[in-house]
């Protein structure tokens, strides 16, 4: 197969890959990373991403990395796959797009990163978590989700009126709070909630998960 | 003017913006935001930007936020005026332009924020830098210099052959950096180090330095 995904299916930015191959309704193969052994430190891994940081991504010739550089890549290519909505053509719609993947970016992965990690990581490795870091992080969350929470309650997603990449760079994070007692700070949001539960009931995001339980074990 | 950048001609963001719509050779209006005042946290700010940072941008009833979000939109919304190589055509091209994109968001950025800050802007405000700061800023840049070092002996520019938003992107901050000691970490390393002088010296940025200096007194 000419698409291949490298990496590791408890990293959400290789979650985040697959969910936009499956909504591109594109093939794909897994190819496992062992993290834990430290395979994305090798020569190998550093050729595909000198960063040593899954996912490693290749297309044909073409070797990629940086989930977020990965999905507009793939937004871009297979226009006329799948779903054909995830980025828009008139750039006045694509505008607000490009906003919310970068407050994705840049606001909400550094509030929830950490978060991530301490509840839905820690205790899968068998980890202790870490209440200071926990209250730290929840506070910087809450006021971001606040603004998410303006927008949402002027537009169903967060580019506009269909989920586009700006809402599916958010999926793996929030796929992963909602299981953790963090989900009350989206809870106090209805909009934000509404959201939550929407883009996690995906098809393509299903796919996702269910890529994940079989190379879980 | 129908489009309009709202900030301070002191904020790397701002300047990024100006650096693509010169570019671009696009007119548009500078509306200062008096950030001592603390105008950016007002209501009438926040409304371009619910996270009250510099810059807002509008282009006719289009209002965004977020610099690398704007650069994106003016190079898709303006495709055919003035450099029409910051973004590319071709996927297979655009690709390697999404990473280094994402590279300077997610590791060139955290590396280098606080060195401007401490060594850039604390010097004009009068305040005193905390060299412990720099210190550890600098121990995080080198490692990201080293992989930039190996792609720059690859192709001339980050995405490929020819200056592209990639490129861009990291102008503001190598300029401030260029004036202080940490010149130094960019200087031993020959190819980063030509392809700084090289970005800095475009006619594009010349106008924004032009534009910074008219706006300083």
């Amino acid at each position: 197969m000419a698409i291949k995904v490298h990496g590791s299916v408890f990293s959400g930015a290789v979650l985040r890959v697959f969910a936009c191959l499956y909504e591109k309704e594109l093939e794909s193969e897994y190819v496992p990373i062992n993290m834990g052994a430290g395979e994305h430190k090798k020569e190998s891994f550093l050729a595909l991403n000198p960063f040593g940081q899954v996912p490693g991504f290749e297309d044909g010739d073409l070797k990629l990395f940086e989930s977020r550089a990965i999905v507009q890549y793939i937004a871009h290519a297979y226009a006329k796959k799948g779903n054909q909505q995830l980025t828009l053509q008139d750039p006045k719609k694509m505008g607000p797009v490009y906003v919310w993947m970068e407050v994705e970016a840049q606001k909400f992965d550094p509030a929830t990163t950490k978060l991530v990690f301490e509840l839905g990581i820690k205790p899968v490795l068998g980890m202790k978590t870490d209440d200071a870091v926990v209250e730290e992080y929840e506070a910087k969350l809450g006021p971001v989700l606040d603004v998410y929470e303006a927008r949402l309650s002027q537009s169903k997603y967060l580019g506009g009126d269909c989920f586009t990449l700006a809402d599916l760079n958010h999926t793996p994070a929030i796929n992963y709070l909602m299981g953790t007692r963090i989900k009350k700070l989206f809870d106090a949001r209805p909009h934000v909630s509404a959201w939550c539960a929407d883009i996690v009931a995906r098809p393509a995001w299903a796919k996702v998960l269910a890529l994940q339980k079989q190379h879980s074990h």
